[in-house]
């Protein structure tokens, strides 16, 4: 009964979660002592792995060692096999790293890219950023061209460019157009100096701020949006609505990464109820850790770091999201008004911003 | 024009499809002359392809040569330059045919499930059969394995034993039970032989026929559920509802596969719809491709043969699904009605059965 116990104690917190989110979090607990890998193994939010691990410290079934690992007790190995749990064993293609598309497929993209690459300023923590690896940005492409939907396409990148997202479809040379928006001026300059250099030009990089509405002349315009939200339900609105209310229409596709780090299954139920009743658009693709992002540099100021019950950060990757994509049926019916700021980054499940 | 041209005059036809589909099916066109390959490139339904590809040799802009295959004609041929497309390249990774599970993680497995897979009846057409390879069958244990499905969990087969993927699943010894259901005895028979066998005694087949209610005691029973439905609305809702229907409740899993090529994106958002609304379920992965069918002995019964505008057969794999699965949150609605034979396998998209 103790994973139901655990369960309730967290419900009375505010937190949403199941019985089987408990039973997860034991089973990554018996392959890994780092926090942060648990979280990661478990497919937890952070509040939710670090209240589950606080509440089984306080029952004395675990222990914090000298290195900050945690540890089962003695009671806590008994329960282990009381309740025939069994370690976690993860299984991915170690070629592609799970995501079926490899990244190794175009070589020549892949070194251009990471030379790019090379200039990227730091991640700040104002815009909510962190970037994925190098290999993930690449494998991004690949997927839209495998899908049909890079060569002679119109393509809008909306805020996903501390993952420099936008220069990589540029690099293919294979879009009819690219137009690159991200609130953060130093990517955008990054952006359009290399398109300079490299004498791409139906690629371009704007200074834009997604919580305001889209000029006329960007709506009912792309064949394909790519963006990377932050996880609140009215920054889901905003990036993903804004994407669809830009595209053409049937046959249209729109690509995002969701987390479970920042988001619970819960939650990942109204984002998609959401998409196909208000956006009128259909799921084609979910793809399980699609998106790896490397450590940002901010992570001692998150809100993460402050409610995990060790000090130390990770060593690894341990955040990593869902790569997502939809397609327009008839006609996609977006969202473009204004979004307040109150709500935009944090919320009860979010934690990483 | 002409792609709007070509949607319309299938619309009239009765056939739901969006301009972007008759783009795939030249874009397919472009890379192969074989019907079945280009059906399987362009993800589209047979009655689709076929008839976009009947109108198109109407039209004048593509011709079948000696051996049946599909070739532009001069004017097919400036058409596509005018419409700037360029051929559909695929990238998925070699190493796990793009599932991003690898089937040779455990090759004991995989040897041992090829051993009893030889023992395999033919496909029968009464029953929609056509069973997958064995690494789409082995993959499907691991993605279970990697989502903490497998071991210590009660699980339900229902009707993709042509697969044997209960079989499978009973092979690795890890699930506290396995109960497997198909209408099929032959392949009761097969798996309850080797159970005997290898002295598995917390397996069992049973010949069901599943659009039967379930009894009482199957209800609210099981950990994980896999099927592979008949993909006409009411079957849909046969194995699936029943499949959730089964289930214990939240954090309980479902895995079922859902095709392009009996169904249009239309009906998976259908689909979609009531797995979300009716079901209360979410959706955590949409895995492309994850199922190759071998071809099966009866092709040229098909609707599927009847309608092509080939009267070759396929050469090569061209029929695949996607893999779903599913995860109920708080409580699961499932459905355990009686279902009538009417509308069960075939239907406007259907046409492989």
């Amino acid at each position: 009964m103790l994973l139901e116990e655990i369960r309730d104690e967290l419900k009375r917190k505010g937190i949403r979660l199941s019985r089987r989110n408990v039973e997860r979090i034991l089973r990554a607990l018996m392959v890994s002592g780092d926090f942060w890998e648990v979280v990661d193994i478990s497919e937890s939010t952070v509040p939710m792995a670090s209240e589950v691990v606080k509440e089984l410290l306080r029952r004395n079934l675990l222990f914090k060692d000298d290195s900050e690992n945690l540890r089962f007790t003695e009671e806590g190995k008994d329960l282990l096999k009381e309740l025939n749990l069994v370690g976690f064993e993860r299984i991915s293609c170690p070629a592609c790293q799970g995501r079926g598309i490899p990244f190794y497929w175009d070589l020549d993209l892949y070194r251009e890219f990471l030379e790019f690459a090379r200039r990227r300023p730091e991640p700040v923590r104002d815009y909510d950023q962190g970037s994925v690896t190098p290999e993930t940005t690449v494998s991004r492409v690949l997927f839209l061209k495998d899908r049909g939907d890079l060569e002679g396409k119109e393509i809008l990148v909306m805020g996903a460019e501390d993952d420099l997202t936008g220069l990589a479809v540029a690099l293919t040379r294979l879009p009819k157009r690219v137009l690159i928006l991200d609130i953060d001026e130093r990517l955008i300059k990054l952006d359009n100096e290399a398109f300079k250099e490299l004498g791409i030009d139906n690629a371009e990089a704007m200074v834009f701020d997604l919580r305001e509405p889209f000029p006329k002349e960007w709506l009912r315009s792309f064949d394909v949006f790519i963006t990377d939200p932050p996880e609140t339900y009215s920054a889901f609105k905003a990036f993903v609505g804004r994407g669809i209310a830009s595209l053409k229409g049937e046959g249209s596709a729109g690509y995002f990464g969701l987390t479970l780090r920042d988001s619970s299954l819960f939650r990942w139920r109204d984002f998609q109820k959401s998409l196909i009743e208000d956006f009128g658009v259909v799921i084609t693709d979910i793809v399980k850790n699609f998106n790896d992002y490397q450590n940002w540099g901010y992570h001692q100021e998150t809100k993460a770091s402050q409610i995990a019950p060790v000090k130390k950060g990770p060593k690894g990757i341990w955040y990593r999201s869902y790569w997502y994509r939809v397609e327009v049926l008839e006609e996609g019916k977006g969202f473009n008004e204004r979004i307040s700021d109150e709500v935009f980054y944090l919320d009860e499940e979010g934690s990483t911003t």
